[in-house]
């Protein structure tokens, strides 16, 4: 980054480590910086993160503070779910979707008060980087991106806490000591990585989890819930309307109480590395299973297995950060294509840890009780033509077998 | 079927219907029978089915009766298993993965005994006719199969009765009323279908299952578990060493005391309609988690990718009856070939219906928590070499945002 | 076929057996027939047909001759060919693409003439009778199909002819020997299977071919034209605005004189069999290679690669008479998304049996000379991050690496 | 690269690039250099590197050059031949293909000479960097990698000819002024890039193709011949039995003769951007087609269809670099596994540009022409199969048109 960087708009969450690099922007880059933190459900006052730019000597009409909840859950969590994308099988890529929206008000950001570049505190070693950086390129390609992480020399938390409180940052004190793991959380979920994790072999501890109760912690009876969706998206929770974020909220309440949605996993991260995490996606896990639901009986078996052939790329594309990508684009024009008819209500337990879809129902149904009937179904279906199907079928299986002879 | 059948061998459980077939076939086809019983786990007396058999006049020398149980799980569900195969996400294909080896066995003893023929208790509307023919006709082209349900004109439950009062075929009381569901059950799974559960809106009745205890009733205290793996395959719980069958065997054990592996689903049949069925795999769900766990620390990105790809394929292959098909056996020599170094050990903890992997070792990590430390890692990773691979990844999305100007 | 039918819409061409059938049907069915001739650019008089129906009995009002050839091109050919697709790598679906057509007319006479049944003249073990069907039904599930060649006893050539001569049908001379070959044309392409092809060891004779010169027998000079696109369609030749059927037919023209298309397949059925067909594509040929020409430049490599990826299997869901499926809908959704920007202009070279482009721009060229240059490209690109995206790609593999050690 | 370096292997032509580097690598790096120069069939001399390397002060018994002409052949273009491999549908990898086996010998060489470092003269703009780092770090995860066109300051021609200069080098007349193209040859092909070639609307230039002859200039008369298949990879020419490099050779010649195997492209680079390459694949072409053609008869298509699905991202592992990666190795043991029996010979027709399969056999032909017939087959296949057949691949399909209604 040799070129005279003049402004730089810097994803700020107020805490420790994006306070540090503020002030290291500013005095490495003499250059003016702009924050934007945004309120993306991840459960903290983002109000003092005002007060602390200020005192970092941000301007007033620099500090931007953004409640993208709604956003968020519309335009991106909603659109992944109607994937069913599962990046390896099981992560639900809480962390992953919540990276090209954080970009794309960077870039807006950046375009509204003139800045030349966007700065993020992703480390080097993560995914999160890539996510950011793909995602602002996409949007702006001469944007010029300032990763401080992977250009200066705080390389210890102990140089860290010593760049702070030389230059007058708080650092709490959950902060001095070695922290046991990192963090990050939105409405979809909370991630933990690193430190007391770091060993696969050993459980995760107790104290790690925060969205969720302990299974065993758990009501002992089941309740039952039941979530509409219209054009594949969820819109009530047991017959009540909800905007996508409150919806989400809603079964992530729902989710805690339960202890529904926790995932202890070792992922193959974008840049090369294997690494442990733990994640906690109370309401999406419930959401998840209810999509699935509602397309098992609406979804043409046709669609419904191009979609399960393509969820694990889609998945990919996503945790790779490749959101703002034409092929993650195409594949949700196909996927939004299938998602016309995909309405109706489904019905789901909640016990312990577990959530279960244990009925559903819609006016698109393509399930059809008289043709599957064990009973007469009076002609619905000639079981004779399964022969022939089953006879073309076979042909070229015969020909070989008589090959083999 | 208008050519003279000399001989038949029947899949025979000794059931009501596979009695009445058996009689049906004597008498349509003046033909004799062979009947062929196979120990897949199922869990049920067999003897009792030589004495019935013998009752319809079969010879003794041509009544079967084979302990297929090791041979099913080390060739048919393992070999799946390592696949990760899930049939529309979230069936273990408990069904389907045993129809391929009954067909095996039925063409071995057709030849064995010089039989023109083959026959099945499968009906016309379901998937199991396919499996069983197309398993039986890639193995001999020249067979004959004889599926009496699309033939015969015993299109009632009433009618099967009389059809049996009026040959001395046994009836037991339960088999009088109408049956409330169907099932088929073995060392994998146990499935229920239709009667009270073809409303997929009503949930399924507790007397359903048969094979897990409800979660509600299983034991307040988790249970840790572990689980080693070589070459892909389970060889170990607890560290004990055991066989394939007895390792899945006592997987169910535990799997039915703690309520693993309930599944409610709406899927899409190869003939072409929704059906809604109940699947109880206990052993299974706990044995597909484990696998991939071990695999999340043995196996490389490539290949775990391209595995999560193929998956949803190679499951529909499977469900399919395509098990004895050159695209099935192709990719499974890939998946074997990515299996050499999956070994190690899984720890699960089992709680209440879930199962959820909490631990993992091998010898042949790819796990590096040298790379991926948060703390100083003595130069494994350079950070920087990051931003040239985010700069590359980025330059054609970086092409295409200038074009968009 | 039980159930009374009353009126029929028949597919009829006015040859031989599409004569047959049309009195066959009164005969056997003694229902009304309504006929139904399209212009596909198959290039023979239509009005004869007309004639020939009303000499058999139908009424005037119920002979449909439809000119089809722009809807054809527009709606079947431009959309298949976006995709660029063929099937087992080298047949660009000439018949299959136009049957879905024919069908979609059948099913909207069947409605407006008030018509119960369809029926078609595709023999019982090709791949047409699955495509007429298929996209019959999922135009209008109840519609009736009556497949002639699947139900009567009319077995042998000599049988059809005395049935014809029975009568009053005119039998062309050339059609009482046995015809050495049967034949398919529309202006995509001409077909040509049975008879003299059988044996795939025997070169195609060369009265076979009959829509392009012999490439022997093409000009001595090559001959450049060039193709313009506007959202991946074709729509100038050499510069001059045409409608997709003229540019097809100007294309065809082209590929005739040029020797251009030709192609000699043995290919799987959907039915289960292999089977030696010849294809000459002459205009089809030329424009599928035009349009990866302007894709080249204008398509990014994820999209591109996806579209490739995908190819194989759209193809596929075509060639099995899978037009109007969900899963074909859903691919075509993500493929036009993809052809937005695709446009501008293509040159190629065509001589004596080749087609290659051997230029292509546009304005929304994605190719950047600055960027690719061996020569100083003034910091387009920096070297350096190669080496960073090089070794993260070469991570996993250096962990793996170290495994095998 | 701050580590000191004791011995390098270099892959060297005994150009004048990778003279520049054995100079430049023994001052910068005060290293011991080694050569290694590889015979692939690029059709030059490679005695006169021995005596430059000896000049250069390279040890005798460090000066590497092998025959490798049979190993590329049969390890790695046969292998990738089985794939049917064409990069964005049309290149057939010649370049691609090659750099594995390059960074293999060099890997092993390094391992014999105990070296710690390898060194390349492709640049940082291409493919051939990561293709040859990828395959080295692959085979040795602990070995440096000097890539001197990522390092050095001789950022223009002007500036190499006069460090060459300086050295004693020499520098031909021809490398003197601006070379209008670089090229890459060996076996499998010859490919050029860059300069004259750059703007991607402009024809190549007839002086750019070495290895073919003009199409307009090639024999007036067409030429046969015959090409045999065991196992899925070409041993017989015209019925002669040759080695992998021989009957490459020997196609190569054919192809030459008559102007096969020129292509003109626009592709998509791994490292993000589109460059313009000139391609000429003589034999490969010939080959390619002569295996499409052997496989047309002899591979079920089931196995066929998984094939061509998985050709493009087979043909962009290759293209990217991960040949020896676990991914591509999982595929090529799918790929092996199904080419068991594609044995036989292939009848092609070559003339003017163009190579077409114009008869195949095998003795593992899976075409029947007695189940294909449109004569009476007595039996082999049933035409009223076709009926069930098509009747359930339509349910799902009725079940959403009535739907829709």
């Amino acid at each position: 980054m040799s070129d005279k960087i003049n402004r730089v708009v810097l994803a700020y969450s107020g805490g420790l480590d994006t306070s540090v690099i503020l002030k290291w922007l500013q005095q490495e880059y003499q250059c003016e910086v702009v924050t934007f933190t945004a309120d993306l459900g991840q459960g903290e006052e983002l109000e003092p993160a005002r007060q602390k730019a200020l005192n970092a000597g941000v301007k007033p009409e620099h500090i931007f503070i953004d409640d993208l909840k709604e956003e968020f859950v519309r335009d991106f969590v909603f659109p992944m779910m109607r994937a069913n994308a599962l990046y390896e099988g099981l992560y639900l890529l809480g962390t992953s979707i919540a990276r090209p929206l954080i970009s794309k008000r960077l870039i807006e950001i950046a375009k509204e008060v003139n800045a030349d570049a966007v700065s993020h505190g992703a480390t080097g070693k993560g995914n999160d980087q890539v996510r950011f950086e793909l995602s602002a390129y996409a949007l702006n390609p001469d944007i010029k991106v300032i990763a401080p992480w992977r250009e200066w020399d705080l390389t210890s938390r102990t140089k860290l806490i010593e760049f702070a409180e030389q230059h007058q940052i708080q650092v709490t004190k959950d902060k001095r000591g070695e922290s046991p793991f990192s963090t990050d959380a939105n409405l979809l979920h909370t991630s933990s990585e690193g430190k007391v994790l770091e060993d696969p072999w050993d459980e995760t501890p107790d104290y790690v989890y925060s969205r969720t109760v302990n299974p065993e912690d758990a009501p002992d009876t089941p309740e039952y819930i039941t979530v509409d969706f219209e054009k594949g998206d969820g819109i009530a929770l047991n017959g009540e309307a909800m905007s996508p974020a409150t919806l989400l909220a809603a079964l992530n309440e729902l989710g805690r109480k339960h202890g529904i949605g926790r995932l202890d996993l070792v992922e193959n991260r974008f840049v090369g590395m294997k690494s442990r995490g733990m994640y906690e996606t109370p309401g999406g896990t419930i959401y998840h299973l209810a999509h699935r639901g509602i397309e098992s009986i609406t979804l043409d078996r046709g669609a419904a297995h191009l979609k399960d052939e393509w969820a694990p790329r889609y998945a990919e594309m996503v945790y790779n950060g490749f959101w703002f990508a034409p092929e993650r684009e195409m594949m949700q024009a196909a996927i939004d294509h299938s998602q016309q008819k995909v309405a109706g209500t489904v019905r789901l337990k909640l016990y312990k840890g577990s959530a279960s879809v244990v009925g559903r129902k819609s006016p698109y149904s393509l399930y059809s009780e008289k043709v599957v009937t064990f009973e007469d179904d009076q002609g619905a279906y000639d079981q004779r033509d399964a022969a022939g199907f089953i006879k073309l079928n076979a042909l070229r299986l015969r020909l070989l077998g008589r090959r083999e002879d």
